[in-house]
């Protein structure tokens, strides 16, 4: 996300306020949020004792796993697609 | 990244020792961790104020962002693929 950008949401995240400035509209950021409140709390459930900065974390890796994984996917269409 | 499963891999992120537990491999958890070190470190530069638990919990922001960009891509392709 593009800090010097236009649009300004003010966004709740486990129990803490975020100001995200980017490109990307309002309803967008709001859904990026909730995500990532709810895959917080998903692995607060499974891991109690964390602090919220291991928590979160734990959750910029589980993201970047999927990420990971989902562009594996898409390059592999790609090459499908392309054959 | 399910935490019942086998591989066993400690990294460390921004000063922080994580043990990561899943089926993933040791250099692919590895990757994932240096990533969200590199993204976490980007972050902090442009805004040197924020505290860890802010900078990790706006890492995962930025990371969510990206893979539903990648998703929308991905199911653009497949839609495109089908047709």
């Amino acid at each position: 996300m593009n800090l010097t950008e236009k649009n300004r949401t003010t966004v709740g995240i486990y129990g803490q306020q975020y100001t995200i400035i980017g490109t990307e509209s309002t309803s967008h950021i709001r859904e990026v949020a909730s995500i990532v409140d709810a895959k917080m709390r998903e692995i607060r459930s499974n891991n109690p004792s964390l602090d919220t900065s291991k928590l979160a974390v734990l959750t910029a890796v589980n993201t970047v796993n999927e990420y990971l994984k989902l562009k594996e996917q898409y390059e592999l269409l790609i090459k499908n697609f392309n054959n």
